[in-house]
């Protein structure tokens, strides 16, 4: 007996040693059936807020573990008694006790007698029942050995509470690991479209969630809309063009107060917008919406700070496997909600002062060639046709737009050129065209004043090379192929390309054909052969518009 | 002694249900002393990374309380013995013994007599040890009461393992949570110093060290240098100033190879800089240093990306309390590290475009005015006047912001008028006049191009309404004092004041009084009287000077 005691403390302690949930059970059941001589048993777990209990482990019957993971009411069935009234029962001949239910005790096909039930207790609260049948009714009937059994449960209790803390924590611990990648992961992104996608994505494996959505906000738009940007899931693509008025649907609601939603059954809820489910053909079960609340962004001295405001709104639809969203999801959620809308706040920020710079650089361009009649529009197309050449090249996004924005500026040290001068005909004096000469260097000195040097240090050489020839002849420093900047030849041979091919007062450009004949003689000495070479390949893929072509096109 | 066994097991599970470790411990040598009859006990855990043994908890002799936390190679004492071999001893008369240390013991003024000494095993690897003392022998000369205390202890070594593991889980969750917190904080502000301070001050507290610091490559410098941006702790201010050459000290070697270093005693490192230690007065005992590696970041379809780099290390000096840095310590601070370098990224990125653009409408504005000898830097001077004069009316730095780039841009139209007028010294005819008129009108359309419109929406009034006045009689729209904008009024005032006190080829400027008294006789008439209020105040707190008097400053 006391030996027998012993023996049990240990293998209790080696079963407490096993951390995983599942696996604890498993052998705590096999303890309780060895220490009562049973030939079946079976355990299951009490959720205290649903009022039901859970099969979590079955022995002595293999038919049975069909029934693992089920649900049933606590108010039934002899584990039932156990859990109301905190008490231990044992039971001669259960198959004949009005309590019973046989398809509650997992064990579908055994014969069954006895049975001993045993409340697992923690501070007094039901957290689960152990269950043993066919044991010999001795093995109960010694004071000490009940004791015995009731001491093990309790030690049970707390192992498995303990597993289940544990289980909890980590579980807690990875999904916060896996928000802190993705919060770093989404600010590598100012793209505001692969900005939503990823947002998306993340969210969705985040939560273990079918789909989810971003809706943006468009208070540009009269009244305000909310605009579906990107629905990751089966059926998103045809969702992508979706807007709703602000206030309608679940969505909108969340948009207009702030405040999350959850709705566990969608098909109870007066508020959902049930459009998107008719039209995207998707089932809609279950949401968790939260809105995108943009925090204050501080921008520094000079500029202040953009006003916190809610931008919008994120769901996830549909817990996979049929789960319900817990307050971890929540909290994660909410969390991922809260810095996708401060990243998007801040592209939406970076791109505004990005535009902002290229059309204000547009339009100086556009009104400096438009006090010369000759050059109507014709910065824009110059940049265009260098960014084609660019591109043909082969040249990184970024060196590109360096290309792009050195082509929109390279004459604007006409700015200084007196008007008289630019808007000449013809007969220009040789004074006249000496000043005229003065823009490559006029730009270039404008523009390079201060941090503007360093900030468009990539540009600057267009500016300044434009007008550079590969044999030396050119100006204003007479370099050589060698010596003249990428974009210099670049942008070179996109201006004399729009110079050849526009319209002028008096006589119409040539077509684009005979601009690559003049082009094409003039390689090695005025021209880089690289460059022109690719700008035919743009053509030729349908990239190059000569003025005239586009001009047509618009008539 | 089978009730006294299933007592102890009762008692067991009820020490078992605290999770906090330290009254975990302090519970289970109440038990061990209880169930032996001793009247003294200790408890110490063992570090197998340093083979040493910690006091955790000393009962018997309140006068050994001071040796809690203390720590001790495990080589010493019987307690020491009992971790080498892994077996119980008992000894009899133990001040006799040759292993014996009293101060090992945790009982510097009682009388000791018998001790049992039982180490704490888990899988069989000891993980600290349990001694009582003055125990009678009998408690353990039977076989069954030793194989309970083995048990017992097996247990106990398995409710340690478990308290530990939860309190890591926990702690872990915290500290996540915390970075959580942090890196969704630092993106809320562009404002690099202030950011630079946030990352500091977050790294503080979550790593609970004594100060922190971050360096930034300055890769515009020749060589290359490490400056010194914040530094937190009592010592910070006079660090503030610092530059180091790549590949020097500790930082310098971080941020040239990448490579994190964690130097626990930094006085047997070479590689320490010791220079900042002797300005600052500080004692830097260990260094975690890790390198901002900036991911690459995605700006959009038309700009491509900025290239992955290092822009700089971050350093914690000092674990409080003397602690050492952990493996949790050092992950934190890299997550923490590589949110603030990708913030920092896109705050540099954010300021170079913003700055890019501000230096662009400058210089053209400044172009512009080059075009008319009276009007040198005169977009610039009205910008400042504006500003000041929106300063002085308690407008929002947003909004200040606005009127500056209104007031750099208001003469922008000016591009359109031909040089021939602008450069008139004198006897403007009716036409040309009527050309000048044009100015305000002209830049408003050039800058209400596409989006532009939308992005200057707040700037655009300045443009338009600049030479409108309070009684009707402005252009272009007659507009009367409520249907200008503020804006409008402000850059008003702003621009005749610098006409009135700029130098001109053929007389000089009026002073600022005379300038003053013509505004205010112009107040209701054309001028709005808070604006040249605000401007009076400006100039009486020092804030306005005059083109005249800044030149004479230059000289």
């Amino acid at each position: 007996m006391y030996q027998r005691m012993l023996d049990t403390i240990r293998r209790a302690n080696a079963i407490a040693a096993t951390h995983e949930l599942d696996a604890l059970l498993d052998q705590m059941v096999d303890l309780f059936m060895e220490v009562t001589d049973a030939n079946a048993g079976s355990l299951y777990l009490y959720d205290a807020e649903t009022d039901e209990l859970e099969f979590k482990v079955v022995k002595g019957d293999p038919q049975s573990l069909i029934l693992l993971g089920q649900r049933f009411p606590a108010s039934r069935g002899i584990v039932g008694v156990a859990i109301r009234t905190k008490a231990s029962l044992f039971i001669d001949d259960v198959e004949n006790d009005p309590r019973w239910e046989r398809r509650l005790s997992g064990t579908s096909s055994l014969r069954l007698r006895t049975v001993y039930c045993l409340p697992l207790l923690l501070r007094d609260r039901p957290i689960g029942v152990v269950q043993v049948f066919n044991l010999p009714p001795e093995a109960i009937d010694e004071e000490g050995e009940l004791a015995l059994l009731h001491d093990l449960a309790d030690r049970m209790a707390s192992e498995i509470e303990k597993a289940r803390l544990l289980e909890q924590a980590n579980s807690r611990q990875r999904r916060l690991n896996a928000l802190v990648d993705i919060i770093s992961h989404l600010t590598t992104t100012l793209d505001r479209q692969e900005l939503l996608t990823r947002i998306m994505d993340h969210a969705r494996d985040l939560l273990e969630v079918e789909a989810t959505s971003v809706w943006e906000l468009d208070d540009q738009a009269d009244p305000p809309v909310l605009k579906l940007h990107v629905a990751t899931g089966e059926r998103s693509e045809k969702l992508r063009q979706m807007t709703l008025p602000v206030g309608e649907g679940i969505i909108g609601q969340v948009v207009a107060t702030g405040q999350r939603m959850l709705v566990e059954d969608v098909s109870k809820e007066t508020h959902h917008y049930k459009q998107a489910d008719v039209e995207s053909g998707f089932v809609t079960r279950s949401i968790l919406c939260v809105p995108l609340r943009a925090p204050g962004i501080q921008l520094g001295q000079e500029r202040g700070e953009i006003n916190a405001s809610i931008i919008g709104g994120a769901q996830a639809l549909n817990k996979r496997n049929g789960g319900m969203f817990s307050e971890d999801d929540i909290v994660l959620f909410e969390a991922l909600a809260s810095q996708a809308a401060t990243v998007l706040q801040v592209a939406r920020l970076n791109d505004d002062t990005y535009r902002l710079f290229m059309g204000v650089i547009k339009v100086v361009a556009g009104a400096i060639d438009a006090k010369d009649p000759y050059t109507q529009g014709h910065s824009q197309r110059v940049a265009e046709f260098a960014v084609a050449i660019a591109e043909e090249l082969g040249l990184s996004r970024k060196e590109v737009n360096h290309v792009r924005i050195g082509g929109i500026l390279h004459d604007v040290g006409k700015i200084g050129v007196p008007d008289s001068i630019l808007k000449k005909n013809s007969g220009l004096s040789a004074e006249e065209f000496e000043e005229i000469k003065k823009h490559p260097e006029r730009g270039y000195e404008i523009m390079r004043q201060e941090e503007l040097r360093w900030l468009l240090r990539e540009e600057l050489p267009a500016l300044l090379q434009h007008h550079e020839r590969e044999d030396g002849s050119g100006y204003p420093n007479k370099l050589k192929a060698a010596e003249i900047s990428r974009i210099g030849k670049i942008v070179h041979v996109a201006d004399v390309f729009d110079a050849l091919t526009s319209d002028r007062p008096y006589h119409q450009g040539r077509t684009a054909d005979d601009a690559f004949a003049l082009l094409q003689r003039g390689i090695g000495t005025e021209f880089d052969g690289d460059c022109v070479a690719a700008l035919l390949r743009a053509r030729a893929n349908g990239n190059v518009y000569t003025q005239r072509e586009l001009a047509q096109e618009n008539h």
